[in-house]
C-alpha cells in the first residue's frame, strides 16, 4: 500500500478517534441537563472518572482482553494477552490492519469506545447512588465484562464465528452498557418523589435543557467517528454511506419520536425529540454499513417510536431512568442488532436469528455481571445514598461544592 | 487518479460536513444567547427541527432540485431529477467530481448547508413566532427555495452561465436567509416593549451571553468546513488558503466591529465584537479562494464596520431582529459577494455588475417567495402567538416546559 | 512526493489547526466557569479579543519574528523577517517543509498557537485587571514576546543549536504564559477577600462548574491538534504515538490529583481532578513523541500531585490565581520540559541540563520582559480596577451588561 493512502486512512481513524472522545462532553452535557441543579458536580464527577480511569484501564489490561488473538476457528469464549501494551512488530506499517491505521491509533480509538458503556449506566442511576459504588462498578464493568463482550465479536470470538454482526456496537456498546442500566435501576430505586402515593410517574425536570440539546448535538457529531471509524479505514465509498446512514437515521429518528410525542401528548416535547434522535443513532449502528440510506431512515423512524413507548413502558414498569438511558440504548440497542437481519445487504431469517441469540447471550452474560458486581456492592458498601443526602443533593455531601455558586435555585 | 489522493480529500470533506453539522449547535447557541430565557426551549426546538427535517427533505427531493444536471450551455432555470437519491454509477470512484468526494459525501456536505438558510431565519424571527407557522415555513423554504436558487448558480444554471460567482455562499446561503429573515420580521412586527411609545428603541438582553460567545467560537470552527470544504476536494494550497482568508477577515471583522462601537457608543460591547466575527466570516464566503490575505483582512474590518451601522440601521427601520441576523447575514452577504468584484483575481467592473445581478436577482426572488409563503400562513394559520403567550414566554405555552427549571429568574 | 500523502499530510495539519483554534472555546468556557458571574462578560471580552488581535499581529509581523530565517550554525538571538507575509516560491508544493504541510497552513498553525500564552495569563488575572491594560499587555506580549522566544528554539535559533527540546511546547507556549501569569499575579495583588485577615486564604468559588468541566475536555480534544500537529505531518507513526502518550499523559494527571486531593483534603474535589488533566496534558507536551505510554502515564502522575502540591504552595505564597492557571502552565510545563531529560529516548544528564538552562534562560527573560511591560502599565494607566468595579463586578462597569440578564444572583 502507498504511503499517501496509509497516512489517509491512519488520518482519519485519528480524527475519528477524537470525535468518539468528544462524546463524553456530549454524554455529561446530556446527564446534567437532564438532571437536577443539586447532582450536577456528582455526574460530572463520575464522567470524568469514567474517561480517565476508563483509559488507563483498557491500556493496563482491556485491550488485551478484547483482542487477545483467538486462533483461527477457535469459537473462543475468554483470553488474556497479558497486562501492558507493546506495538508488535510491524504494527505501525501499512501491513498491520490492512493499512488502515496503526497499532496506536487501533488502541486509542477502541480505548475510546470502552468508556462509553458506563457512561450509559451513569445516567441511569444518576442523582441518588454512592460515588464510591459507582467508581468501583465503572472498574469491573468498564475493565473486564466489555472488553470480554467485545471480544466474541471484535476479538474474533464465538460470535464473530456464528456470523453475528455487529458493525459499530448497537449491542456490543449500547445493550452492554443499557443492560446494566437496567440492572442498576432495578437495584437502586427511583429517586424520592419520582412516583406518587398512586404509583403514577411525577416529571423530574431537568435543569440545564440548552446543555443537554448541546449534548445530543455533540453526540450526533460524535458519532461520525464512531460509525465512520468503524469502518477501520478511510474507505471512501464505506466511509460515506455511513455517514449518510447515520445523519440521515438521527433526522428519521428525531422525527418519529417528535411526531409519535406529538400525537399522544399534544405536546411539542423537544426532549422526547432529542431522545429519538439518539434513538435513530443507536439503532442504525449495528448495521450503518449494511443499509441503503432508504433503509437508513425506516429503521431511524421505528426506533424513534420505539423510544416513546418504551420510555412510556420504563414509567409503568416504576422503573427510574432520569435521562431515558434504557430505551435509548438498550431497547434502541436490540432494534438496531435485529434490524441487521431484517434490512440491507445481510437481512434474511438465519441472519435475524443469529443475531436474536447474540442479543441474548450477550443480554444474560451482562444481567448477570452487572447483578453480581452491583449485588455485592448493595450488600457491602451499599448502592444508595442516604435520603438526607439525596433531599439536599450529592454535591454538597460528596464534593463539597455547588455547580453555580452565584445562583439563586428553586426549591426542588 | 491515485487512491491514496482520493481517499485524502474524501476524508477532508467528510470532516468538512462534520464541521458544518457541529455549526447548528453553534447557532443554537448563539440564538438562545441573545434572547430571553423564557423562550429557550421554543428556539431550540425549531433548531432541532431545522436540522432533521432539512437533512431529510434534502434527501427526499431538495438535492435533486439542486442538482438536476442542466444541459451545457442551458441557462437552466427549473428542473427537478426526481424523488429519493440513488448513487450514480461510477459515484464512489475517484472518476465522480474529480476525484474530489464521493457522490455521498457530496450530498451529505450539500445536505449540511441546506439547513443554514432556515436556521438564520430562526433567529430573526425567535420570540414571538408561532411554532406551527414558522415549521411548514422551514419546510417551504429548505425544501424549494434554497435549491431552486442553489441550482441557478451551484447546480449550473443560469446565473453560473453569467459568470456569477459566489464560492461558499455569501448570497447563495447567508443572504438566502438574511432576505427571508427581513421579510418575517417585517411581516411579524417587533416584540412586545421592544420600541417604546417614543418608538426609541430598548434593548433586550439576552439571556446566556456565555453561550452566545461559545456559538460564535463555534461557528468559526465551523467555517472552517463551510468554506474549506467548499473547495470540493483536499487541494492543498487551495484549502490551506482558504482557512487563512477565512479566520484572518473573522479577525478583522471582530476588530472593525469592535473599534467602531467603542468609539460611537463608549462601550466594550461584546455583542458587537461577536457579531463582528460572524460579519468578517459571511464576507468572505463569496470570495475566500479568490483573495489574498491582505484583501481578506480589508473585507473583514469592512463588514465589521458595516455590522455597526447595519444594526442601528435596522433599529431606526423600527425592524426587531433579536440576534442581528439581517446585519450579518444579508448586509454582509451582499457585502461579500459585491466584494469580489472589487478586490482578488476576478475583480473587475464587469464582474461587480455581475455579482449585482446576482444579488438583486436571488434577493427579488427570496423576498417575493418568502413574502407569499409567510404572507399566506399570516391570513390562515396566523403568524404570530398571542400576547399572553409572548409576554409569559413560548416555552410555557408551547412546550409545558422550563429551559432552567431550577433556577429563579427576573421578572423581564 | 507523491499528491496522495502530500494531501493527506496537508489535511491533518489544518485539522490540527481547527483543534488549537478550538482550545480557546475551552479556555474561556474553563475561566469563565471557575471565576465568577460579576465578571464573566469581561473574561470572554479578554479572549476574544486574544484570538482576533492574536491572529492578526500574528500576520502581520508575529509569524516573521518567529521563523525569521536564521543562518545555518548561527546561534540567533532576534532577527525580523519583516511586516507582512507571503507564500514563497515553492511553499504550497511538497518541497516545502519535507510535504508536511503548505506555508499557508504553517502559518495558521503557528498562529493558532501564537495567542494561547495570552490565553493563559487571562484566566490568572481575571475579576481584577483593567481590561485596556490587559488588551496592551497582550498585544506587547504575543506580539514580541512569544515570538522571540518561540525563534530561540522552533525558529532554529540558539537554543534549538544548544540542543534544548522542546515538542509542542510546555516551555515556549505554557510556562511562556505561566511565566507571566505569575508575574501579573504578583503586581496585581489578590482579589479582594481572597485572603483574611489571618491571612488564611478563602475558596472563591467558581460560578459554573459544567461550563469549566466542558472546557477541560474541549481543551483535551484541542491537544490532540496541539500535539499531534506538533509533528508538522501525518507520519502515522509518530502521530498516532503522540496522540497516545497524550491521553493517557492526561488521564492520568487527572488520576494522580484526583487520589491525592482526595487523601490529602478528604474530598472528591471536581476542580483538582480536572486541573489534573490539564497538568498531565502541560507535562507530556514537551516530550510527546519522546516517550512510551508507560512514560507518559508516570509523567501524568507526577504532574497531576504537582497540580495539588503547586496549588496549596500559590496559596501559602498569598498569590491569588482563580484558575490555577500557575500551577497547570508554569509548573507542570517546568516538570514536562524537565521530564526530558529524565524519560524517553533522549533521556540523560546532558539532555537534563540543557533542559534546565532553557528553562532558565525564557523563564528569566519572560519575567523581565513582563514586569517591564506590566510595570509600565502598572505606573502609567495602573493594572487594577477601583474597589467599587471589583465589588460590583467588571461586567456593569467597562461592558455595561450582564453575563445572564434573566438570572438572580446571589450576593457574594
Amino acid at each position: 500500500m502507498d504511503a499517501g493512502l496509509f497516512t489517509a486512512n491512519n488520518v482519519w481513524m485519528m480524527l475519528a478517534t477524537a470525535l468518539v472522545f468528544f462524546m463524553h462532553t456530549g454524554f455529561a452535557f446530556l446527564e446534567i441537563g437532564l438532571t437536577r441543579q443539586k447532582n450536577t458536580i456528582n455526574i460530572l464527577f463520575k464522567n470524568i472518572f469514567i474517561i480517565t480511569g476508563g483509559l488507563l484501564l483498557y491500556y493496563a489490561f482491556g485491550f488485551n482482553l478484547m483482542y487477545p488473538g483467538f486462533e483461527d476457528g477457535d469459537a473462543g469464549f475468554l483470553k488474556f494477552a497479558g497486562f501492558g501494551i507493546a506495538a508488535p512488530e510491524g504494527g505501525m506499517t501499512p501491513d498491520y490492519a490492512d493499512g488502515g491505521y496503526t497499532w496506536w491509533t487501533d488502541f486509542l480509538f477502541q480505548g475510546m469506545f470502552a468508556a462509553t458503556a458506563a457512561t450509559i449506566v451513569s445516567g441511569a442511576v444518576a442523582e441518588r447512588i454512592k460515588i464510591g459504588s459507582f467508581m468501583i462498578f465503572t472498574i469491573v464493568y468498564v475493565g473486564l465484562v466489555y472488553p470480554i463482550v467485545g471480544a466474541w465479536k471484535w476479538g474474533g470470538g464465538f460470535l464473530d464465528s456464528w456470523g453475528f454482526y455487529d458493525f459499530a456496537g448497537s449491542t456490543l456498546v449500547h445493550s452492554v452498557g443499557g443492560w446494566a442500566a437496567l440492572v442498576a435501576v432495578t437495584l437502586l430505586g427511583a429517586r424520592i418523589g419520582k412516583f406518587g402515593k398512586d404509583g403514577k410517574p411525577n416529571a423530574i425536570p431537568g435543569h440545564n435543557i440548552p446543555m443537554a440539546t448541546a449534548g445530543v448535538l455533540i453526540l450526533w457529531l460524535g458519532w461520525f467517528g464512531f460509525n465512520g471509524g468503524s469502518v477501520l479505514s478511510a474507505d471512501p465509498e464505506l466511509t460515506s454511506l455511513v455517514l449518510v446512514t447515520t445523519s440521515l437515521a438521527a433526522a428519521a429518528g428525531g422525527f418519529g419520536a417528535m411526531i409519535t410525542s406529538t400525537i399522544l401528548y399534544k405536546n411539542l416535547d423537544l426532549t422526547m425529540f432529542l431522545n429519538g434522535i439518539l434513538g435513530g443513532l443507536v439503532g442504525i449502528t449495528a448495521g450503518a454499513d449494511l443499509m441503503s440510506p432508504n433503509e437508513a431512515v425506516i429503521i431511524g423512524v421505528l426506533a424513534g417510536i420505539l423510544i416513546v413507548f418504551g420510555v412510556a413502558l420504563i414509567d409503568k414498569l416504576k422503573l427510574d431512568d432520569p435521562v431515558g438511558a434504557i430505551a435509548v440504548h438498550l431497547i434502541c440497542g436490540i432494534w438496531g442488532t435485529l434490524a441487521v437481519g431484517i434490512f440491507g445487504s445481510k437481512a434474511g431469517i438465519d441472519q435475524l436469528l443469529t443475531q436474536l441469540y447474540g442479543v441474548l447471550i450477550i443480554g444474560a452474560f451482562c444481567v448477570v455481571s452487572a447483578g453480581i458486581i452491583l449485588g455485592v456492592l448493595k450488600t457491602t458498601l451499599g448502592l444508595r445514598v442516604s435520603r438526607d443526602e439525596e433531599l439536599e443533593g450529592l454535591d454538597i455531601h460528596e464534593h463539597g461544592m455547588d455547580a453555580y455558586a452565584d445562583f439563586r435555585m428553586n426549591q426542588h
